[in-house]
C-alpha cells in the first residue's frame, strides 16, 4: 500500500452539493484541503470549501486548472459526462475508477453487471424503440417501470406502466432517450448497505439501515434494520462482492429489496449515500470521513455502530419544522444552505438517536 | 425571544484557528456561512469558511468591510484588540458580549469579578513593579506564579516564583506589562465545565471533563470526570452563575480546581474551549454548535453526554502518531490543517470513545 496523500493535501469533488458539504468538512477532520467544481452557482459545498470553480463539464480550460490544482479527484454524483472525465483521468487519479461510473452510470449495464456477478436483480429488458418496449412488457409483465438508463435520481426519468396500452405514453416520456424497463419485485422492506473500500484492499461496511421511501424520494433511514443476522451478514457479503469486483476505492452505497427469498439489489450508488447519513449520529467514523480516508489512502476508521438512530430528510416545506425539530432532545439537525426552498427538494436532515 | 438569524446568514468570526475552523463546520450544518477575520495568513479556518479576510486587527477599511459583510460577529480568542472590538461593535452585534471580554482578557479584573460573585480563586495581588511583587509574595507566600494580566495562554507568560529572591528575574520576564501573582492552589484534581447561555437566558452545560496538563498545555480531557454528584451540581451551578451575571451569550469554558473542600475557579474563556472537545463524540450536539446556535439566536440543542470519552491533544511531533490511531477502534482523530508543525503547537486531536 502506498503512502496516504500527505496532510495539507487538496482532494478535488466534482458535484457541489450536500454530499460534496459534508465531503468537505470530513476531509477537514483529516487536515486536508477540498476544491468543489460545480457547473451552478453557489454550491453548498462552497461553504465549507477551500477553493470552488464554477465552470460547465465542457469546460475544457477550467477542467485542466481544476484538475491542476488537486492531488486526488473524487465526486459526489455519477453523472459527470464522459468527456470530463477522461479529460480528468489524464491528469489525476480518480477514485472511484471510472469502471464504477461506467456500471452505475447506465442501468442496463449495471443489471448485467450484478447478474453476472450473481447477484439477482429485479427481470430487466433494453427498450430502444416501441417494439421492444413491447416485447419487453410481453415477458416481464405489468406493472413494470420504464426508466432512463441514464441520469435519473430521485425518482426522475421514471415512468410506471401498469397496462401494455400504456406503452406508447410511457415511451414518449423517455424523450427518445434509451430506456430499460424493469419489473416489479415484490418485497417487505428496503435495506441499504453502505460499505467502503481502502486502497489496500480491506473492506469495512456500516450496518445495513432501512429504508422508507415516498414519492421516490428517500424519507428515513433507520438503523438497526429489522433483519435478520444471516440477511444482515449476506447483504454485507453481497456488498463485498460487488466492491472487490469493481476493484473500488471510496464508499458506496447499495440499496437492496429483501424478499422473502433473497436480497434483490435494486441499485448501487459509487458515492456516498442519503441512507448513510445516520452514520453522523451513530459511528465515530462517519461515510464521508470513511470516504476520505479511502481516496486519500488513509486505512479506513472504526465504522460501528454505537447508537440506534432514525435519520429523516428534510424535503422542501420540511424546513418548517426546524424551529420545533432544533428544540428536541436527542435530534442532531443538518442543513445544506441551500438557498432556495422548492418542492422535493432535500434541504436537510435530522439524525434522531434512539 | 427575537427570531434566529434567517438561514444563510453569515456569521463573522475573529480569529482563524482550529477553533474557528470547527465553529465554521458546526455553523455550516444549521445552514450558515462564515467569514473569518484573522491577520495571519492561511487559517486552519479558511479550509471550511465562505470567505476569508487577511488583514491585521488595525486595518479599519478591513474592519468595516468584515463588519459589512457579516449578520452577526463572535470570536474564537479573546485577545481581540479593544480598538477593532469598538469599532466593530458600532456596526454589528459582537456575541458573547463586550463585558465577557473584558473580564476575561485582564486576570486581575477576572479574578474581582469572580470573588465579588462569591466565587473562590487563588490569593492574587496585582504586580507593577518589584515593590508590589515583595509584598505580594510576603502575603501570598512561595512558590507562587507571576502572570502578565493580559495576552497570555498555554502557559505563556507565566513564570514560577520558587523563592523571594527570584523576584527581580520573574518581573524581568515580564517585560513591563502589568502582571498578577497568583498563589498556588493545592488541588486533587482540574476540571472545567462547558456552559451555554442561549439569548432568551435559557442554559445548558456539558458534563464537566477532568483535565491533564503537560507543561501548560492541556495534555488530555476525559469525561465523567472522577467526582462526587454534589461536585458536579456545583460545578455546573457555579458555571450557570458567571453566564448570568455576564448576561453571557454563547458557549464559555471554566477552568475548576478541586480541593478538599471547594471547587477553585482557574480561569474562564469566552469561547468555545479545548477542555470542550469530547463532545463532537459524546452528544448529539457538541460545544461548537452550541455555540452557534446560542449567537445567531437558536434554542440550545440537546448536550447530555450518551459516551465516556477521553480526549487527547495532539501537539507538535504527535503528528507522527496520527498513521497508528487512525487504525485504533473508537477514536475519531481531528487534524487541524496547520502547515507547519512545531513543538507546542496544538496539530489536533483525537477522541477516543472508551
Amino acid at each position: 500500500m502506498s503512502e496516504p496523500l500527505p496532510y495539507g493535501a487538496v482532494i478535488g469533488i466534482l458535484g457541489g452539493g450536500q454530499l460534496g458539504r459534508m465531503l468537505s468538512v470530513a476531509a477537514s477532520r483529516l487536515g486536508y484541503k477540498t476544491h468543489i467544481y460545480e457547473p451552478g452557482p453557489n454550491p453548498p459545498a462552497g461553504d465549507v470549501a477551500h477553493a470552488v470553480t464554477t465552470a460547465p463539464y465542457e469546460d475544457e480550460a477550467a477542467l485542466r486548472a481544476f484538475a491542476e490544482a488537486v492531488d486526488v479527484i473524487t465526486y459526489e454524483f455519477e453523472n459527470v459526462p464522459t468527456s470530463a472525465l477522461d479529460l480528468l483521468e489524464s491528469l489525476k487519479p480518480i477514485r472511484p475508477n471510472r469502471r464504477a461510473l461506467a456500471v452505475s452510470q447506465d442501468r442496463l449495464v449495471e443489471k448485467a453487471f450484478l447478474n453476472d456477478l450473481g447477484l439477482p436483480t429485479a427481470p430487466f429488458a433494453a427498450v430502444d424503440d416501441l417494439t421492444d418496449l413491447q416485447e419487453a412488457i410481453a415477458e416481464i409483465g405489468c406493472p413494470a417501470i420504464l426508466k432512463t438508463r441514464r441520469f435519473g435520481y430521485d425518482g426522475k426519468g421514471q415512468v410506471v406502466i401498469n397496462a401494455p396500452e400504456e406503452a406508447e405514453a410511457a415511451l414518449a416520456d423517455m424523450k427518445g432517450a434509451p430506456a430499460i424497463l424493469e419489473g416489479f419485485v415484490t418485497f417487505f422492506k428496503e435495506i441499504s448497505v453502505i460499505g467502503a473500500r481502502a486502497q489496500d484492499g480491506a473492506i469495512s461496511c456500516f450496518d445495513p439501515g432501512q429504508n422508507k421511501h415516498e414519492g421516490g424520494i428517500l424519507r428515513t433511514t433507520t438503523v438497526p434494520a429489522a433483519i435478520t443476522d444471516a440477511q444482515r451478514t449476506d447483504a454485507v457479503l453481497l456488498a463485498a462482492k460487488i466492491l472487490n469486483k469493481l476493484d473500488y476505492v471510496g464508499v458506496m452505497g447499495v440499496e437492496l429489496f429483501v424478499t422473502r427469498d433473497a436480497l434483490i439489489v435494486n441499485e448501487i450508488a459509487p458515492r456516498v449515500h442519503n441512507s448513510g447519513h445516520w452514520t453522523q449520529a451513530g459511528c465515530a467514523v462517519d461515510q464521508f470521513e470513511q470516504h476520505i480516508r479511502a481516496v486519500t489512502g488513509w486505512p479506513l476508521g472504526d465504522g460501528s455502530r454505537y447508537a440506534d438512530v432514525e435519520m429523516e430528510n428534510l424535503i422542501g416545506d420540511d424546513m418548517d419544522r426546524v424551529p420545533e425539530l432544533a428544540k428536541l432532545a436527542r435530534y442532531q439537525v443538518h442543513l445544506y444552505g441551500k438557498a432556495e426552498v422548492k418542492p422535493g427538494r432535500k434541504m436537510g436532515h435530522v439524525n434522531h438517536i434512539l
